[in-house]
């Protein structure tokens, strides 16, 4: 951010009076500008013991595997979000369950909502943003080719107990010991 | 938003290529902005059986009561962003326990995330925001006076089954019967 939104003289980065942290501030018109994390929401869809799984076709994490998911919009519920994104990447009929997963990627500003949802057809479509769509057995899930830590989190939990899910809401974070390459795809997205 | 950050010039409102929802775009630098639901954390923090609560003394709601909880800031986790919050609005020694409640506020962009919390010491401060902080029995909670809707789905979840608190976590929404009230306090938030 190099300028003001509201008046277009350019923004100092300072902390303002009563505040704590650094903000885009203009000098002129007298506002701050807050940055604050992201929510990503998106479901683990599940039809007949097997998981729906999206190839993602965009950068960051191209050719890898994922949930569907996708950043909230405003003027949405979490469970709104999390249905709508699931139908843009995976087009098709579900149900969506209860939430399953949160998880905060705190390097990238980012807090994932994975919910449960059943897939209700069996013809799954491919979204813009996914070249394939797989249903996969627990034993089949590609975890070297999962895309983001996040969704990793939601499936492990889920495989963990799946007998289990939805009873509880698993709540997580990035561990400092996160590999250099997960790092480097969240900070793209 | 009037003029792009990055270059200063004017901005339009469109839907870019591929999108869905119209955001505002430079169309000379290129640039889209988009804007996400914010997250509110923070605590419901107990102490020998009885609720922490704050009143809040700025807008919007000055004067209402409230759990301890803010914007969540950027390159936090869920769970340090509700104990930061938690120790700017009542200063003291707290323990984080486990989610609680989450509640979505599409009208205003919001989703809040209440963790459960144990205050570890007798005295409490008032943080910048707060008034007043005072320790309330269940029976003592003055409904009419809680400042938010998603304050109160917390606060009645907890005290319809306080032995149960932590097993579970509530996730609900703002039930389109808001009044006027509500939703008017919130817009401003």
């Amino acid at each position: 951010m190099k300028y003001c939104s509201h008046c277009a003289r350019p923004v100092v980065v300072e902390i303002p009076p009563g505040d704590s942290l650094p903000r885009h501030v203009c000098r002129h018109c007298g506002r701050i500008f807050y940055k604050n994390p992201r929510l990503v929401v998106g479901t683990l869809p599940r039809r007949d013991g097997r998981i729906l799984l999206c190839k993602r076709s965009i950068e960051p994490r191209r050719g890898y595997w994922t949930l569907p998911c996708g950043f909230m919009e405003n003027h949405e519920t979490l469970e709104e979000g999390a249905l709508r994104e699931t139908r843009e990447e995976a087009p098709a009929d579900y149900e969506l369950g209860p939430l399953h997963a949160l998880f905060s990627l705190p390097h990238v500003s980012q807090v994932y909502a994975i919910f449960l949802a059943e897939l209700r057809t069996d013809e799954v479509a491919a979204g813009e943003e996914t070249s394939e769509v797989l249903l996969v057995r627990q034993d089949q899930i590609p975890w070297p080719r999962i895309a983001f830590r996040a969704i990793e989190f939601a499936l492990q939990r889920f495989c963990a107990a799946p007998e289990e899910a939805g009873r509880q809401v698993h709540v997580g974070s990035h561990a400092s010991t996160l590999s250099g390459a997960w790092i480097e795809a969240e900070e793209d997205d």
